[in-house]
């Protein structure tokens, strides 16, 4: 079992026992019952209108960045549990237009149509996503929360207007990794960045980097430079760096509202457990009720953090209102 | 043919001659070739970061509103041209975790799959969305710019981080409407707001309405508080209040960067042409370069604004980033 | 409690029992365990090689219908249970290709994608599509059956070359309807067809419309003749003609492998209890094991029919291969 | 440019010259105009009712062959062209139903919705899908013929009830191949079925092999087995074995109806010319009219031919009737 030692670090768990780590894990860390039985917003509840008129004043300069990867069929799906790229397809077009569409006066027009999994590209998982034994957020029975018609409850559409606030990128890629110079800094797969990963990116990046309440965090590890430049390789579910199991205690000790990172899964892969499957997932979301964005492009504002210093800005990172989703498409804005 | 009367006022065109009447203000209010011959950015080109800087100081609460409508099946969509209603399914549920999905440790999963149109409900048009005659944005063949694979050259993505800025509310359904107690004031179908409607708005909401470079205009007409009460009737693509052909020189001459309705189609139907199909759009998009957006949900902004009587507020509106896409889909979100 | 009387006939059950009424008709004609506890072809067990070739026997000019109606957006399907009509795009067209597509000498392509409903236009029932209190055909549980990732059990593909056999018509639209010379013959919507209706139609139209064990039954009310003259109007899931609750005894007895309707529902709507969907539905495809087809295009076939006084033919009714589909779209074919 | 030698064999054509090749074929082998300007039929023309009657009597013994690849997420789709693999998801599943789903009396359903394109597994291209330099079937303007409306003229629909003959299996992976006693025999990728082979391999199989005007010819080359053994590998797209680019004349002279593969994309890939891409599709459909079928699965088929030593039968290979579509799924029958 894993347990808290001395200078209040947490040991690694014990790699052949991954069902009894989360079970602890998940005991130190619940939030079930904090906000009242019927919740549905998990840690968004910590960030408040008053933190995010705060953060609106971070905005120093008016610049804007799209944290968005593309959503086309040059992404990295390969079909793994049904996930495909995104299926972009017209259903009237310029070829047409030029050669008439039937309408007056000389219009024409072009019109799309989209079929895609919403956790094809960046996304964040909503609370219905994951599940523990057939538990959901707050403790509801899966099945009276997710059925085939979607998610009755803690659909996407309850956090279509909250996750505004201040963001904080730790750029544990440029601190910890490879390639500074060429793509910003790029961790290994496998690279499971801790709680002291993270608090030496905090000290280092310095103050406008510290992490408290209500918080949205975002954290680089550069996976997604390296696949940019390499291709895609295995990053849709394959080898990746990312957050330690070990890290849950302070995702929810600093009760952050939200976390999201470069990478498909969020948590670093191979698991820390000899057979396992995104256990800090299975942690994170039903018991903190935590927002998880993945898949998200860090890498144009972690340079421009990196060359002013400024590791904090308004982050706009409001979820498509797909109602009753359990993860939906964004663009999110960050501005300083 | 249309001409400018004495006052400055914009008379209705010939009812006969939308052709004409398309021509003569498609050659009065063109912008093709302000910004060089590459530009893909129309009027976005006047929103700067020394706007959107501005824009974000007028946040005072941290209040959050969504202006998005909800993306699921009791959408208004009826088929026209082949635009349905979001059919979301899911991969994986509640229902099947309580049952046993084959991953290790008690880990259960939900995941979700969408197909729809990309204007089916809150959305931008694209750049690419429509064409004059075969020519597209900024002069470009019709055939140059969008085919079966989607818009080369204006894609929405190129607008990914830019539509970020200062928007103004012209609430002209609770100004000019009825049952503005009950529902904040709804235009009957078939109003057309004038440019008159729209200064008369703003001269009584007060100074925090002003509109000008760069400015995101919302204009509500409240017929979509109208569906909400009534039931969705033909509200995709049948009569409803919405901007008149005569806006647009105001919308060219103000020089905003873009403009949303809470209307399906954002000018008014039936047009104002004997046989036309929205001819407004004609002049707008290819010409003028101009942002349109469409069914966009203002009621809860239009009460706050009434409340305080601040119309004014920082507009965080960024379609989803689909590669090629001729419109989009988004969530998005006013901070007062 | 529904009783055989002395006759034979089934009278109507009480309109106020229809959980007594199902669970009465499932005891009397239930066929669990008949084949064996691990039989996934439930009535496709009475068609035999034998039987197969006996019909093809059958084909005396080489006439050939396709008995499919049409699958595109104009189709009748409404949204209901999120069931659209088919949504067909173009991945290259032809307007392209005048235009260029990159190919080498001169080729040029067209290709397309299909989104729709397994069930929105001509499509069987597969055993996996209905269930009684949780129960599937021959015992199972439904979650055994039917998860997220399809029919894992009892999918289409099991019978993808077994609907082969001998069709025939029973045209009761044509005896018992109106409008005969004009359509056909229509039953009026909410007529239900009884045994007597079918024994009676059997009767008239002569020996070639003998029915007994492993015939495909082809039903027609005329529902969709009505629907192809005045519209669609409730076609999808509306009153209509069909088969009464009463027939499942004779379902049951004549051993027929199959049977198919040219309405949405294969059963009379409103069905014949006060509070009801689909009764004969829970009997017959989870307790029978029968597979029913529905929206068939049967007129041009029964035109023929009625010109030549022959009733039987080769049918060939093959479901599109869809692993883990619990219904299947198809273009039947009779030979005659 | 290719000229038939002596022997009325057709040498290869220069490698260097895929255009002049082209061209000199279009000419040798087009049926334009054959069948009147209006005709969309193309060499389905050649099949007449007689014919489809003389088929059915070759039905012996009753037995049945789906002759369909599956249609699942584990097919051979990639991405290339935003070609994937079926996506089948569920709207209502027996997980569910156990949970109760709201219907009365105990009643519970399951029911599926599928997105895939129309070319992603066992499929027939209709003669709007290839063109030679911007012209289609019979002549026509590529555009006037394929918009993102579909196939106004040449669409699917109008083969619905015609594609059922005398089937005949050439299996020229039995006669040709390697792996015969495991496998049934394969062709090597790279490998060009010539008219020497195809003639070589109705000798062998003797008389009920011969191939003449109307029939539903298909060539089996062995690596549909290949890659059911060894996995998809490179499928959907990559090297094949196939039909020489020198078969255009004798599948013009033949005057067959249809042709259909066990592989991708029918003909010999790499394709015989240093740069082309499917030069024998841009002969055969445009200029001869001749339906093409993929991505077949004969093997089951083949087996039975070669055990009884006959290769001819009925086949039934209807494709689903999509409006407007220039390729369609289907699950063809053959009945011995």
């Amino acid at each position: 079992m894993t347990t808290r030692d001395a200078a209040g670090g947490v040991p690694a768990p014990d790699r052949t026992d991954p069902e009894g780590a989360i079970a602890a894990a998940a005991a130190r860390c619940s939030n079930w019952g904090r906000w009242g039985p019927d919740d549905v917003h998990g840690t968004l509840n910590f960030l408040t209108d008053d933190l995010r008129r705060d953060a609106a004043r971070l905005v120093r300069r008016g610049a804007a960045f799209s944290l968005s990867q593309p959503f086309d069929m040059a992404g990295p799906q390969r079909g793994w549990r049904r996930r495909t790229n995104p299926v972009h397809t017209m259903l009237d077009t310029g070829t047409d237009a030029e050669r008439g569409q039937g309408f007056p006066h000389g219009l024409g027009g072009a019109d799309d149509v989209i079929a895609m999994p919403l956790q094809c590209s960046t996304q964040w998982d909503g609370l219905g996503h994951i599940f523990d034994h057939g538990r959901a957020w707050n403790g509801r029975r899966a099945g009276d929360v997710v059925t085939s018609q979607g998610d009755a409850v803690t659909g996407i559409e309850t956090a279509a207007e909250r996750i505004v606030g201040r963001g904080v990128l730790l750029d544990v890629g440029r601190r910890f990794g490879r390639d500074v110079a060429s793509s910003g800094g790029e961790l290994p797969d496998g690279f499971a960045v801790t709680q002291e990963h993270l608090e030496a990116t905090i000290a280092a990046q310095g103050p406008t980097s510290a992490v408290g309440r209500g918080d949205l965090v975002l954290v680089r590890t550069g996976q997604y430079a390296r696949a940019r430049r390499d291709g895609w390789g295995d990053y849709a579910g394959g080898p990746a760096p990312g957050l330690s199991f070990t890290t849950a205690d302070w995702l929810h000790g600093t009760e952050i509202a939200a976390i999201a990172t470069d990478t498909w899964g969020f948590e670093v892969r191979p698991n820390e457990f000899d057979d396992a499957f995104q256990p800090l997932h299975q942690v994170v979301i039903p018991h903190i009720g935590l927002f998880v964005g993945e898949m998200w492009d860090l890498d144009a504002l972690a340079a421009d953090c990196a060359a002013d210093g400024v590791h904090e800005f308004l982050l706009v990172a409001a979820p498509l209102r797909v109602t009753g989703a359990v993860g939906a498409p964004l663009n999110p804005i960050a501005l300083k």
